[in-house]
């Protein structure tokens, strides 16, 4: 991966990360853990099986263009899961619709994931909807690929609009409030609709969505943020060995310095553990890049219980992965030849945490472990040089890893190369407000967790009266979405109640 | 102008009376009037002259499509009037921006006629900012006419931001408040402007806007609203003769009844005094529709002083036209040939009024005044097909015209045929959200005045804590928005500084 691959995909880490899952399209649901060992007699939170047995899969034939008056249409998917639904006639009121607003995969992972949906629906009577980011999953367009001037964030939220229209007419539900889920991306959609079209939905849950992370920001986003917080879990305060963070920041200097001579670029291969020489000084200079990705997803899936969901379920990392990762790079290592080789040794089994989890590697292949598929990455890059610029800089706020800036003259020319389509630095900004416009909002949740590398660039204090913040301390990306797990802190117990609390608000005061 | 037109126009019936204007390019301003005659001791409320000279014309290099990723511009025009502005240097904090979110029509119109804005800019300390909407008056697109796609509601709103931002851009004042300005569509896009993007727009004096016209809403929009208005103006509670409604009503019979034979077309011909005769049933039948455009224009311009606003600056319409146009309608006729004949020839006299303004007329000829362009209202007419759709009744809830329904699968296949689009009937309230939209956000004035026919689809109670309607008893079509005048009324005083009183809040909650 290169550096520009690595500053384009941007928040695509979040999506990567998002896209694994072991519930894609083909594969069997595994069943949730449920923090109660007596399922019987609380049937409503026993989420075992596969979900998508429990939902009707549809397609709407919808707008392709929004905002020109074409006829062209596309297939969007979305799934519908009634079995908590209660209708007026039961009792009282119709519940509630809880929809979760798709972000760039397969809906299927959010439908699989998305727990806080499913644990509540019994309580609040809800009807659950999982709607698919256009060109995303199974809802392209046909000739997607060719014809990507209608994938935009703002396309995909008059989807949502659209699609509720035709969900509720459909379901005589034009009464049924309307709660709002996302993670990442997905939370940053479900704070944009709340903010565009708040007769539409009543409230959203955002969680771990860098909402404040464009060029523009007041005051400005802290661009190295992700790579602070990456580092933040790799130190004593978050757990982890003491020295780890200085470690890793003391390798870039070795692995240059190896990467100038023929011997030092063998050397390298041999102390990091990988299969294949380096080609060249700037082949064995990029394995830096290479290195910081097995950190970067490990802080985004530093999670209190093991879990597959970084890896696509194809393995397990272990409970706090960035620890795990840690543990080899504890020691101090002399300044020394022999010491540098000790120091590349630990890093190449740190970070074996990630790109060995199989525990089934002899050497590196320097191929990352497939969590994204390709087309998920390339269609988020467009989304990225077309309107959701967020650059990244490392190596200039005290972080462990080596300075780099971004360059927004060079992901511009990268951007009309690839896309043909021209950076627009400030759009996002523009049309989204960042703080500003959320201020004068209301009804939205913000979750963060403080070790998940997004949370510094997602709303961490409040912002109105119903513009609030929810920590989740020890949290990593978007954990307080996911099923409830026997390893869960009493932080994110704590938040989920929060959530709870302001959802039942919401309904409550949109039946008025 | 046939009754598919009519309906078609829609708000254009608006718009025709808002482009009616006598301030056009070439055209030298009047003086302004102002309330009082010591101008030498009040220099700021002096808006003799012409009032562009006090602005600078700009154009803008604006994004064609912000909603996908293309290289194309087109040229925006603004203009800035800057006398007024306190900057922080002078007096504390920066000064607002009076911005008026240009309609359907050459800004100029709003630039000349907006003394809202130029009457407060002294106090405020003001930077006024009038800018145009795309596709009208020098804002154009290259090839507009054959590109009209990228005509848009939406599209508009992203202009406005975007110019904001380099308005502010260019002259460091990030901090000011915006507040913004507009009346009929133009009010429509105000309020919206404040919905979709509060983190540019402090909040809005949205005058006449019928933003409650759409289908969906809930309770529904009153689709005969209009011709009820136009019938309200011609009674007594308003002000006109008794009679005038009942007689006019009972014309249409009379006119249907006389179309039937060629005696009875030259009869009609006669007793409307038309310069030619009718050459069909049909065309004579048709001639309701001219009868009853005299009555929807004098009724938007129902105002309580002379005025050539409605009239496009070519001649004067009396005080309260409505009332002149009814004295010829004051008696009671018989239902003989001779009292219908009589009828009709008062019909004639009354609709003299609009028709023969210019009192040089001796008969009919049937054109309209020219008080719109015809690209400008053949692109309003773009709108409405492609997204506005604000369908209109008359002659079903009580009014003086004869029965006439709004026919969706008529105005789709016209629409199809005229521009090659599909009609959305329920997209503006998908995408705006009508009265639930509106109890969501906050800082917009609707003001409406109860002789306006559009007040009829307007917000005339509040609907939030500061989203608040203001009555202007007696005023027409956003009479508040214009000069002061010495024939103002109490009533108009009172809305405007009632208006007042919000924009200084609103700028001051903004400093915070």
């Amino acid at each position: 991966m290169t550096r520009v691959e690595m500053v384009a995909l941007g928040i695509g880490v979040i999506s990567s990360a998002l896209v694994g899952s072991m519930f894609l399209v083909g594969s069997s649901a595994p069943p949730a853990v449920v923090p109660t060992t007596d399922l019987a007699a609380r049937p409503h939170l026993d989420f075992s099986g596969d979900l998508r047995k429990r939902c009707v899969e549809s397609y709407f034939e919808q707008t392709l263009n929004h905002f020109e008056a074409t006829h062209e249409t596309y297939q969007q998917r979305y799934f519908v899961c009634e079995e908590f639904w209660r209708r007026a006639d039961d009792k009282g009121t119709d519940g509630p619709i809880f929809f979760y607003v798709g972000n760039e995969a397969d809906v299927e992972l959010y439908l699989n994931h998305t727990g806080l949906m499913w644990e509540n629906a019994h309580e609040f009577g809800a009807l659950l909807v999982f709607a698919e980011h256009r060109y995303f999953g199974k809802s392209a367009p046909p000739d997607a690929a060719t014809r990507l001037q209608h994938l935009s964030s703002e396309q995909a939220l008059a989807d949502y609009a659209v699609l509720l229209d035709h969900i509720k007419d459909t379901r005589a539900a034009a009464a049924s409030p309307v709660v709002g889920f996302g993670g990442s991306y997905g939370g940053m959609l479900a704070t944009w609709f709340r903010l565009k079209y708040p007769h539409v939905l009543d409230g959203a849950i955002a969680a771990s969505a860098p909402v404040l992370s464009f060029l523009g920001e007041d005051p400005p986003a802290n661009l190295t943020a992700f790579s602070q917080i990456v580092t933040y879990d790799a130190t004593h305060a978050a757990g982890s060995a003491p020295n780890c963070a200085a470690n890793v920041r003391r390798s870039w200097d070795v692995i240059v310095d190896a990467a100038a001579t023929a011997d030092g670029r063998a050397w390298l291969q041999a102390g990091l553990g990988l299969c294949d020489p380096f080609t060249s000084r700037d082949d064995a200079v990029g394995v830096r890049d290479w290195v910081k990705g097995a950190f970067d997803y490990l802080a985004m899936g530093n999670f209190p219980y093991p879990s597959s969901y970084i890896m696509n379920g194809a393995s397990v990392l272990p409970a706090y992965p960035v620890r795990a990762a840690c543990e080899p790079l504890a020691p101090s290592f002399a300044s020394t030849k022999e010491g540098n080789f000790s120091l590349l040794r630990a890093l190449g089994a740190g970070i074996g945490v990630y790109y060995n989890s199989t525990n089934d590697q002899v050497c590196y292949s320097r191929a990352a472990p497939s969590n994204a598929s390709q087309v998920d990455a390339d269609f988020w890059d467009y989304l990225f040089c077309s309107e959701l610029y967020q650059p990244q800089d490392q190596g200039l706020g005290g972080d462990m890893f080596w300075p780099l800036a971004h360059n927004q003259t060079e992901d511009a020319a990268r951007c009309l190369a690839k896309w043909n389509v021209t950076l627009r630095p400030h759009w996002a900004q523009t049309q989204y407000g960042g703080r500003k416009a959320l201020r004068e909002v209301s009804n939205l949740v913000f979750s963060n967790g403080n070790y998940d590398p997004w949370s510094g660039m997602g709303v961490l204090v409040d912002l109105a009266p119903t513009v609030v913040a929810v920590e989740v301390v020890g949290g990593a990306h978007h954990l307080d979405l996911m099923f409830s797990n026997p390893g869960d802190s009493k932080a994110v117990k704590k938040a989920r109640a929060e959530e709870k609390k302001h959802i039942a608000k919401w309904i409550h005061d949109a039946a008025k």
